[in-house]
């Protein structure tokens, strides 16, 4: 029925409808309901007593619902992987997906929220509002600039952790692909020399996490070409941006700051010629991440790098935010974590590049996310992280 | 530990406790990812395609997230249960226990929502834009008379049902199991005058229930006394609702339209004296429905009423909204209804009535919630009611 509706798509052809149907989530109960007794207890008049309890001490909502392990996932639909503004309902299946992928690689609750506003003050008045009875609030393909005024502010206002997972999930994943891709090639990370493409929520969050590892120098370009510090057309986030990058001083197109230099790290979907590519260092590290294109085409990167990593899985060392966001709400949930720290981050970035083990090669800098030991590392790293930064309230352990 | 933190309850002792920890319900994968193929067709890339699909078509979203199964259940937590205003967070085992009760006898996702606001516009504006992901709005312990005004704003403004069940729930409830206290006691509902005490949510509801049911008469009285259009104290909706009740004009205080009356249904916790119940007509029906204390002791009223029923577990004919709301949002999500009617609703009551079976006695007026036959001929009832008043989308047989 629905290839009439949809005349652009054969619906009928393609697996993921069939997969799709009817959603990939459901909300089940997770205690047995069998007798007027049960009932009486689960609910009136047995649920009252947990009411009143709670009302007396809302701590221990933590203890006797489902807040401590679930996680909000919302978006307004602005920015839905490459598809741009298509609006709330049509971002669902992506949250559902995110929701499924919570559960089945870390156990944590997720409840997918699509909101019908756009508006920044709107928004975090609503996460605001939404807020109780969750344990965190992960923000899911909000477009930028909003996006980072949204997480900061919503995170002032809150004492669980605001992630805005297209930022950070994928600077995590960056970060460690990276680590690992320098191990491969015989350098650390501070002898690297890296330019980005693109200065949108992924750019900044993977150039500032890049920043945080102490990488050996880092430039950024929009699609103006480098961001640097006498520009005059660039937003508060940008400015700050360039304050903190581009120490060479490059100006002008993005193939200037290519030669010689040792990572491309393409989240733009803006195309780099072959020319700019065979004009960095030897050995070099070229991160891909455009999906479905690649700013690169890896058959030509072959060529000239000594690692390369794209967002797709058909090709090897893919960077999936699914690697992260699942083990570092699974270690935030764990402790009660207030928020997500950039040392929650760094140490999960480390955790994910561990958990590639002892065969790291070119093809493989990264571990698989159906690799038991990812998310069960990652949250361990990220509790021992939130206590050392004084932000866990409890100690599971 | 929570025994020490709340001083006034002994949590260890109370077998509610263990039964909620961790909290009743889950969010759980409705497919299986095991591999790579599997990720990349429910997440990116393939879960791109269904967006975009879902993005040129909103109404796919029926067929391809978990919107046309799923409900949200949406509290301020200001009227929970017996309880009044105990805020958001310790409202949540109850709507946690609603959407278990929505699984369980609906199979109905239902998603609990805890409002950090209290405010009719705030509230009002929140769910709106929260309603794109799903197929219909449960409110739950709003207070009075907030909760008249949102749900009719809110219906207003969303193409999907939005159904205060404190109201409605309770009405169709008390309309059923009246149905079969008249056909035990050989009368019909036109033959009954029924006095109602309590105009708050259910006291409204009911009453307006049994007006379009037909019932033969019906008066309300409030704290204040009986509900008359001569009462210069009156809010808008108990105005409206003097101008339809109270043919007889009882004045004063309740025990004056007790006399010689036929029902008396108890929604307000305020206790009625032995003499009032013993000036009714013979072969009197008393619905006295407060938790835990009813407004009417069953022993008392046992010396004069034909039939009782209470909102206890622990005495026979239990009014419990759980026999109604899962089977009304089964039946209105069935056809993908705009609104549920006042049609479905008394069809709901007439479904639930006949659900009793043969069986009808004194002491069995209404239909266990265990039995299967509850949630899906009400289900049925509803669905062909909301065909018959226009606000079926879809014709699913």
């Amino acid at each position: 029925m629905g290839s009439e509706r949809a005349d652009h798509v054969d619906l009928s052809l393609d697996p993921a409808f069939p997969l799709h149907r009817g959603g990939k989530i459901e909300v089940r109960p997770a205690v047995r309901i069998r007798d007027a007794e049960g009932l009486a207890l689960a609910y009136t008049p047995g649920v009252a007593r947990v009411s009143q309890a709670i009302a007396a001490d809302p701590d221990l909502a933590y203890d006797y619902t489902w807040k401590a392990n679930t996680v909000l996932v919302v978006t307004d639909g602005t920015a839905v992987l490459g598809l741009g503004n298509i609006g709330p309902v049509a971002a669902l299946p992506v949250m559902e997906g995110k929701a499924l992928l919570f559960k089945e690689f870390a156990g944590v609750d997720a409840v997918p929220m699509c909101l019908d506003c756009t508006g920044v003050e709107e928004i975090i008045e609503t996460v605001v509002r939404m807020a109780p009875a969750f344990g965190g609030i992960n923000l899911e393909d909000i477009s930028a600039p909003r996006c980072f005024e949204i997480e900061a502010r919503l995170q002032d206002r809150l004492d669980i952790p605001v992630f805005h997972d297209d930022q950070h999930g994928t600077a995590v994943v960056v970060l460690a692909a990276l680590l690992n891709a320098a191990k491969v090639t015989g350098r650390e990370i501070s002898d690297l020399r890296a330019v980005v493409s693109g200065a949108g929520a992924a750019g900044i969050a993977v150039t500032k996490m890049l920043v945080g590892a102490g990488i050996g120098e880092i430039g950024v370009a929009d699609s103006k070409g480098m961001i640097h510090t006498s520009r005059s057309d660039l937003t508060k986030v940008k400015r700050e941006l360039a304050e903190q990058t581009n120490r060479s001083g490059f100006t002008g197109p993005i193939e200037r700051a290519l030669v010689d230099a040792d990572v491309f790290i393409g989240v733009s979907a803006g195309h780099v010629p072959e020319a700019a590519i065979a004009s960095m260092a030897p050995g070099c590290i070229i991160f891909a991440l455009a999906n479905p294109d690649p700013e690169v085409a890896p058959e030509m990167a072959r060529k000239y790098a000594a690692v390369i990593a794209t967002g797709r899985s058909d090709f090897p060392n893919q960077i999936n935010n699914v690697l992260a966001f699942p083990g570092i709400f699974r270690g935030a949930l764990n402790v009660r974590a207030t928020r997500i720290t950039q040392g929650m981050k760094l140490a999960a970035a480390k955790a994910l590049a561990d958990a590639a083990g002892d065969g790291l090669a070119r093809d493989h800098i990264i571990p698989s996310p159906f690799d038991e030991r990812v998310a069960v590392n990652v949250a361990l790293a990220v509790e021992a992280a939130a206590r050392k930064d004084g932000v866990a309230r409890i100690n599971p352990r």
